[in-house]
Formats: C-alpha cells, sequence, structure tokens
C-alpha cells in the first residue's frame, strides 16, 4: 500500500481541465511534476508548488503515477509513443476523453509494455473538480484503481466499473450524449420563446428546475425498458406523445424544426409499426434498431 | 372578490390529468361537477364528493369557472361550440395542450362571446398535482388569473406571463420541447450501454444526477446568447465540442446515430461558417436560422 500523500504524480496536459486535476493535487500537498505541450500554461501551478518539466519525458521520468489529460487518443499516442520505455513500470492513468474501442487499444498497448492502466472518463467542467457533484469513471486495473483512489477521490466522486478499460469511456460517451442532447433541447426551447421577448436566461430559470423534476421520469421508463415490456398499464403512451403541437409551434416561430423532428421520428417509426397503445419508453427501440 | 372556497368549479375532460386537477379541488372542499364524454370515469371523484354530470351541458351550466383538460384543440371547440350561449358570462380556464396560434384563437373566440378566458400549459405529470414541482403556466385574462389564484394554486406553482393567451402555451412547448429532446438523449445514453450488460436502471441512477448537474451550464450559455457576444473568454469552444467521437462510439454499439448525429449537426454548421473559436452556445444559431 503506498503512502498517497506522497506519490510523485505528473500531470501532462494543462488545459482547463488538466490545470484544474493538476491544482487538486498540489493543494493536497502532492509533490506534481506538469508538462504541456505548448509552453506558458504552467506559472499559475508552479506558484501553487508544481514543478514544470522542460520536457515530456523529464516529465514522464519524475512520476510514479503519470496523468493523461490530452486533446484526444491521437495526442496520447503520439506524446507517449516515444517514451514507452520510460513509462514501463510506472501507472498511467490515462482521463482523455477516447471512444470505449481506443480505451482498449491503449490498454493492450499499455499491457504489451509493462505499464499499470487506467482508463478515466471524467463527468464534469474543470471548475467543478474537487468539489460535490463531480464524478469520474474508472475502468482498466482495479490494482491501480484500489491503491490510487485516495488520490482520485481528491478529484471527484470515484466509481470503478471493471477490467475492461472500455466500460469507463463508453459510460462517459453515454452520460455526455445525454448531455449534449439535453443543451440541444434546452436551446431549441430558448429560441422557440426569443421571438416573442422572452430572454434565454428567463427561459432557463424555467427550464432547469423543469428538466431537473424530469429527469425523476427515467427510473419509470428504464423499469419498463429492463421488464421487457411496454405495453403495461399507468404509462403515457406513444399515441398519446404526438409532437405535432411542438413542431408546428416551433415552424410558427420561424426557427429550425430539427431537433423536435428527431424526437418525433424515433416516435413515428414505433407508431408506425402499430405500437400506438405502447408506452413512450418505446422510443428506445428505434435507437437500438436503426432501420425499423 | 370571490370567496375561494365557495366558487362552484367545473371540470371537462377526465384523463389522468383531468380528473387530478378535479380530486385537488374536491380535495379543498369546492363544489365540483365533473364530464367526461366516454362514461365510468368519475366513480372515484364522486365517491370524493363531487357530482358527475349527465350531460356537458348540465356541467357548464353547474360552474362557475369552466376548466377544460381535453385531448385537443380540436376536441375543446367540439365541445364547447354548442354551449357559446351557455357559457356566455362565466369563466374559462382551458389547460388542454395547444399550440401558441390556437390558444390566441381560443382567447377570441371567448372574448367573442363574452366568456373570460385564462389559458393554461400545465408542466406536470398526474400524480404531481398537488405536491412540490410541479408548476402550470398561465396567459390571458390578469382578471381571472388574480380572482381564481387561491384555486389555480392548489393544483400547482401558478406563473402568469401576460395578457397574450398564446405565451403560456409558448413556454409550455418550449419547456415539453426540451423534456421530449432530454428523454431521447436519456435513451440514446440507455441504448448505448446496453451492448455492455448495463441495464437502463443502471443507467439512469447515473444520468438523473448527472444531467441534474448538467442543468447548471443553462445560466452559463443564456448569458453568452443574451450578452450577443460568443467570442467571451472562459467557455467550451465549439471546436473543442467535436462530438465524433459520441458518433463514432454510437455506431460501435450497433445502434442508431440520429440522435447525437442531430446535435452534431448544429455544431458543425457553426464550425463550417469560421465561428469553431466562439463558444458552444452558439449552436443556436443554428436553430434560430434555419438554412444558415
Amino acid at each position: 500500500m503506498t503512502s498517497s500523500n506522497n506519490v510523485q504524480v505528473t500531470v501532462l496536459g494543462l488545459g482547463a481541465m488538466g490545470s484544474a486535476l493538476a491544482a487538486a493535487l498540489v493543494q493536497a500537498g502532492h509533490p506534481a511534476t506538469v508538462w504541456n505541450r505548448s509552453p506558458g500554461k504552467a506559472g499559475e501551478l508552479v506558484a501553487q508548488g508544481a514543478r514544470a518539466a522542460a520536457t515530456v519525458g523529464e516529465a514522464v521520468k519524475a512520476g510514479q503515477v503519470v496523468i493523461a489529460c490530452l486533446l484526444d487518443h491521437a495526442s496520447v499516442h503520439e506524446v507517449l509513443d516515444p517514451l514507452i520505455d520510460d513509462l514501463a513500470g510506472r501507472t498511467l492513468i490515462n482521463v482523455t476523453t477516447t471512444t470505449p474501442a481506443q480505451a482498449r487499444e491503449m490498454a493492450a498497448w499499455a499491457a504489451e509494455a509493462g505499464i499499470a492502466y487506467l482508463d478515466g472518463g471524467i463527468m464534469a467542467i474543470p471548475h467543478m473538480i474537487g468539489q460535490p457533484g463531480a464524478s469520474i469513471l474508472y475502468s482498466g486495473s482495479a490494482d491501480v484503481f484500489d491503491e490510487y483512489k485516495p488520490l482520485l477521490d481528491l478529484w471527484a466522486t470515484s466509481t470503478y466499473f471493471g477490467e475492461d478499460a472500455g466500460l469507463a469511456s463508453l459510460y462517459d460517451l453515454a452520460l455526455l450524449s445525454g448531455m449534449y442532447v439535453m443543451w440541444a433541447g434546452f436551446l431549441h426551447g430558448a429560441a422557440m420563446v426569443a421571438p416573442a421577448g422572452v430572454t434565454a436566461s428567463q427561459f432557463a430559470t424555467m427550464a432547469a428546475p423543469w428538466l431537473t423534476a424530469m429527469t425523476g421520469g427515467f427510473q419509470g421508463l428504464a423499469a419498463v425498458i429492463d421488464g421487457g415490456d411496454y405495453t403495461v398499464e399507468g404509462q403515457q403512451s406513444l399515441e398519446f406523445s404526438s409532437l405535432d403541437d411542438l413542431v408546428a409551434a416551433s415552424a410558427d416561430q420561424g426557427i429550425s424544426t430539427e431537433v423536435i423532428a428527431m424526437v418525433q421520428g424515433l416516435i413515428q417509426r414505433q407508431l408506425d409499426a402499430g405500437h400506438g397503445k405502447e408506452g413512450v419508453a418505446r422510443m428506445i427501440e428505434s435507437i437500438k434498431h436503426p432501420g425499423h
């Protein structure tokens, strides 16, 4: 068992997120080395006690644990491939956003080189790091997760999903999809009311508590999906869920209907297949079975 | 000023929502008459003290305030047009879901006939009526709203938007759009993780608090939109918001990409127009200006 506070940590990538991760480690008293491809990003961290490495090779050699928070999967290979021998015997925690397939590829690359590998998906924006509400998902080496959990917990609530390194990324992308789609829905609503002189801020004041309340419906939808019977009583039916009014009102306001028409299409395919009396949760079948 | 507790109330339409509205009135001690097009829906309400009218004409004549909670705009005309003379001098509160244009048409119809008219949009599912979190939006006659606010407050938090009868409906449809789009995003995420053996309920347990936290971003997006300058510092940029990974991972899971590709399309049109360095809030421009 490592005494977590003495762990020599290296953070590669000092964008807004990498800087927030590094700052949380420095503030907790970890000796931290930081590096960024383009210079001039380390000033504030150095003022707080971090050491800025001149080269990425120097940064990697300074760390027992190397944290990669880079632009994308290609950047990780570009930065780390030349250092594979230096990384052998160290631990790599990669929180760069990647696809599940890319995370699995990285895990295989690390295993081949004798690098202990944990993949992470960050469910937070930078200023949430170290604050309540931030969550980071992990998969890959259980040993790495267990050993460094006190360090990981400095950033966010840490959840481990299993040895398949792709799982955290899969959850991450699924949750991020939900976020981007929700944002599009919020912006569609704001665009609808704008011609009536309603500001986006006024709309946000109503939309945030409303959508928060409506997340309360997820478990009901999920129970129907997991139960495998879309005909159970007490649900909002697909035929009751016509979005014609929403599409018509959007068009009347002179805005694009593509956001709401996307949902209408999911519902319509189930109606066309004769499932109108079944629950609205059945929309998921249109997503699960493209072309049906 | 009416003594609100003695108001003779009539509720037309005893679907799940109409029944919930009527039950809240009966439980508060209002003399209530109820009617539904197809019979057999009033039993429970009558047991609680409501009177079931044999005909809609009888129901209308029994009420100082008539509440319409019917299937759609066409149903409201179908039910009320033959009774226009009986409605004259009474108050009509129409909480049937309609478009803003339909609400304005109904208000004009009522004004012509000497009927005081308030239009309502219900932001709740039936079991939320009378509970914290339920919200009903109103527009139309300020006098009706002021006089009957104690009655309306039995159902939900009541918010009045102005004399233009279409405003409540516009807000209603904008918020409902947000809800349906968010549901599609949740179901997309659930469909993504399903092939990895994750149940929809397991996913909902993570997605509900995550999306709730992410509604915290609405005010930031709104401030940028209302400020009219998408270049302000400190935002997530459009070029940082590539959804390529989300689309690729969805395709890898064998599910439809249409939900997330919709959002990608909004972002891509802004990137194509050269706005990559600007904030992600600029997505709203793709919605506000179809075809650009």
